[in-house]
């Protein structure tokens, strides 16, 4: 505190930090009345001063000196925006053993180094937010750990990268390839320029891990996650689950079952009339299954400045009010549980598989019969079309263990009948 | 506290009473990892001794005296779930001024008598939380006091009584009229044995006072709401309404406009590809536009015994945390405005309209003439059918001020020309 203002130093002057900026600044007069007091923005840590000063008022307030923050005693909240774990984790330790709060979207450290971060902010009985490191500004994280904290969670699938979303919505609304979808969307700017974290299911499995973690009451790391990305989606692919009554969504999905946490993140089927399969364009959504409150489902912008700000000055709105009623560390670490995490081989799926064999009587016995000696119920054999000498092979199994389908598909990948198995996709 | 544990009272072992105590019952265990303490229910208040005796392991926690729980000092939270005015409000005053606690889903005492209820939670410091009051098990109210409170929220819409969501579903996928789907709710237990409150919108009205009260900032009471029931919805309202690529809720609408707020509930056409559209059955959602994070929903069940009393017992954990950090009272009344609340009849909508015509010529253009001279633009005109000398009319008005058309609808309903006005339906 300062001349009765809390002070809060913000790390990081990109698109979120930018947007912070904008909402602390918008809720100016706001705020006195919310809180009983004002936030002010006391310093900006960032590396190019000279960037940063054309973007705020006052250009004193912009620093390159982390030092400067953290030994500054009249600054009780630190907002880390800058993302990726270092210096980030070192910042946000220090900050945290000098007493200070944290509020932060930094998922990629969260899903690694949570339980060490989580924990210093325990010892310290400080603050550790991270309200905007899920599905940007959609409440999620405090929910859980609130208003649904009386309930076992027993699944929570999410929708929670925008770029892929976007891209698989419009492939199948407008049947463009994943090539055409993924430049639309680096045009338009829900992709980056290195599109890598997100096509590949990288950014999704971070989020899904640190959900998990708070769903389930067990640490889930990133590691922990089985990931696919949607780069082997086609258009066709699309199609054909259309024409089955489904879409297809890369999700991020997470189990607590008996024998152990499932978790992982790829494209999936999923029933039309599911709330899920609604979820287009860029908009994430988060949809939980508990013991007590059934199906719940959050929906709402996943990134962007101001959504992922409208989170992130949440957090800082909830630090003061703890800082204010002197209960800050009031709602800390959740994972009293070790739960151990299940090996994918050990899941039961579904799957959709779509391939080109010869087109010749025994072609259709000798496929079925490797899935019969690997334990693969079949559900639906469809066969799609022909061209040339070729036909096309749609199978929808039945639950399986991913152990024993992927003992089918080594098997039918070096029969010589089978010319191309162009997709293995999961059913929700 | 008595023995280590936390104390609380039941008020109210009806369904949800007995949801309660179930969840707190199936969290006995988890309960004490994630608060650090029991919460033991040690009393429950009640009518019918006999009755409750059944339903409870131990009997001698039932009664019927309220005394025996204000005056017991080792009570620290008192769950109000008995419903209706009084008792409830004299018992949730006196338990404040004692120093309890509050959690409560009375949302019929809530939009009436909010102010003084919280107003003496705050001169005691204590809390008063009523998570359940609005759309069951969903957590809105929290987030919109916590996670989304950076926001100026301009608008709030939802599908918040589950009873007409399901009569509404069954009309629209089993071209049911509404007596039948009413029929078949109060069947299924979905509706009560005196449905009034459910059909005529009086409970949907409740919810979105409390709503637009914590979104705005600004006490909303149950008297500010323009109200209009289902009753004179019918399966060809739906139809058309289909045809027209929309689907027909009932909404409770408030918005926050420079002039005022704006609250309402009545049945809509709403676009299909709108999130509310799919919200079918008796699923609740709760849409929500802020300045920061865009447009955002929540959806899951809003009624039932295990989903309110998710929400309870979410509420219940988080005084009990209020109570070990010594910080009850930490989020109290959030109305620090005072708006006006705008008169109907200045409210712009639009509205779809059909009615009985005599089929000759010059009657469209004396119907046209009506709208015409009130101001009334309409955006579509559609002759849907004749049967023998009359044509049935479809008109979908352009936004129009509510005063301008009901002057239109005042003439139109004196002009022999017109047979009958068979449905006035707003769009949103």
């Amino acid at each position: 505190m300062k001349n009765n203002k809390m002070q809060v130093a913000l790390l990081g002057l990109g698109t979120v930090g930018t947007g912070v900026y904008k909402v602390l600044k918008r809720q100016k007069n706001e705020m006195v009345q919310k809180l009983g007091v004002e936030i002010e923005l006391a310093k900006i840590l960032v590396r190019n001063v000279e960037k940063a000063k054309e973007k705020v008022e006052d250009p004193s307030i912009i620093t390159t000196n982390w030092k400067e923050i953290l030994e500054d005693d009249t600054i009780d909240i630190i907002v880390e925006v800058m993302g990726g774990i270092e210096p980030a984790r070192t910042y946000i330790l220090e900050a945290l053993r000098k007493g200070k709060n944290i509020v932060t979207a930094n998922k990629d450290l969260i899903a690694v180094d949570g339980r060490i971060l989580m924990d210093t902010a325990k010892e310290n009985q400080r603050d550790f937010l991270y309200e905007a490191a899920v599905a940007g500004g959609i409440p999620i994280i405090s929910p859980l750990k609130q208003s649904l904290y009386a309930n076992c969670i027993e699944e929570v699938i999410g929708i929670v990268n925008g770029t892929t979303n976007f891209i698989l919505t419009k492939m199948a609304e407008e049947n463009m390839e994943f090539e055409d979808a993924l430049k639309l969307a680096t045009e338009l700017g829900y992709a980056e320029a290195d599109p890598t974290a997100d096509i590949e299911g990288l950014d999704a499995a971070r989020k899904v891990a640190i959900l998990a973690s708070i769903a389930f009451n067990s640490r889930v790391t990133f590691q922990d996650v089985y990931i696919e990305g949607i780069t082997h989606i086609t258009a066709r692919d699309i199609r054909y689950a259309r024409e089955m009554g489904c879409e297809i969504k890369l999700l991020g999905v997470a189990r607590n079952r008996e024998e152990g946490i499932e978790v992982s993140v790829h494209p999936m089927l999923i029933d039309s009339r599911h709330p899920l399969a609604s979820v287009n364009d860029s908009f994430n959504a988060v949809f939980i299954r508990g013991d007590a409150v059934g199906d719940a489902m959050f929906y709402g912008r996943g990134a962007g400045e101001l959504p992922t700000a409208s989170a992130i000055v949440g957090d800082i709105f909830n630090v003061a009010q703890n800082i204010i009623m002197n209960c800050t560390g009031r709602i800390h670490c959740t994972c009293y549980k070790s739960l151990p995490i299940r090996k994918m081989d050990d899941i039961v799926s579904r799957f959709f598989m779509r391939m080109y064999v010869d087109d010749r009587p025994g072609v259709l016995a000798s496929v079925t019969s490797v899935f019969g000696n690997n334990n693969v119920s079949i559900e639906q054999f469809i066969q799609k079309r022909k061209s040339g000498d070729l036909a096309e092979l749609v199978v929808i199994t039945e639950d399986v263990l991913e152990h024993d389908f992927n003992d089918s598909l080594r098997i039918l990948k070096t029969m010589s009948m089978i010319k191309e198995i162009s997709s293995v996709i999961r059913v929700y």
